[in-house]
């Protein structure tokens, strides 16, 4: 149950230039959320969140996501220890993206054990194969 | 017309640490991509891309995304000539989301006027109010 409560969202110039959180959320009630290291400025994963991820994050200043596999509230770090202790809360011009500046507890945010969910880059300015899929370079 | 091939996703070892790109789309074809600026390393934008804009993006090195407001492919800077010249190009662990890094022509990312689109804050520690929506503070 949440006591959350967001603007409306009926006058565009005020979503996009007021001063009332109005989010938007998609038919699942969830909206994007993307994290980054407050030390070292990376992106460190992109996740959603529902009206009451919103509330937990900023009633604890921890990060609380939505996991949209285990369908429930998803407290980062409850299990590993590396909890994400929130530095900066920020919404976009419309309203339907959220960023979070964290201090990443552990220092390794994604679970196949790199500091950044976004370990392996893909190579730009080449022609893309009609036959191979564009190959990915870990470089973490 | 694309030509760009993807790896299959069945295996999620493979996706999750394999070096072949397999993004997985929503059904609506689409994949978040959250963009930072190569200079200030601020978030700049959240959009989303199709596999067209994708094949566009990996090709000519500038950003192209797919509106969903317009429905069509998203050539950012075609219109305004605030073109984003691609620096990286990543995807997270699960290939469920994309990260560009981009040099910002112009210096504005956001059509209100501001570098970033996240331009206010939201904040954190507190409790939340039951009757007024979080107050977001603009500070770029």
């Amino acid at each position: 149950m949440t006591k959350i409560q967001f603007a409306d969202r009926a006058d565009r110039k005020t979503v996009e230039t007021g001063d009332a959180f109005a989010p938007k959320f998609d038919d699942q009630g969830l909206i994007p959320v993307v994290t980054t290291c407050a030390t070292t400025g990376r992106v460190l994963m992109q996740a959603w969140m529902n009206a009451e991820a919103i509330e937990r994050t900023i009633e604890t200043g921890e990060a609380h996501y939505f996991s949209r596999s285990r369908q429930e509230l998803w407290h980062k770090g409850a299990t590993s220890g590396e909890f994400q202790l929130v530095k900066e809360f920020r919404t976009d011009c419309d309203q339907d993206a959220l960023w979070l500046v964290v201090e990443q507890k552990g220092g390794k945010c994604c679970h196949v054990g790199h500091p950044s969910c976004f370990y392996r880059s893909i190579t730009v300015n080449i022609p893309v194969s009609d036959t191979e899929p564009p190959k990915l370079n870990t470089d973490d």
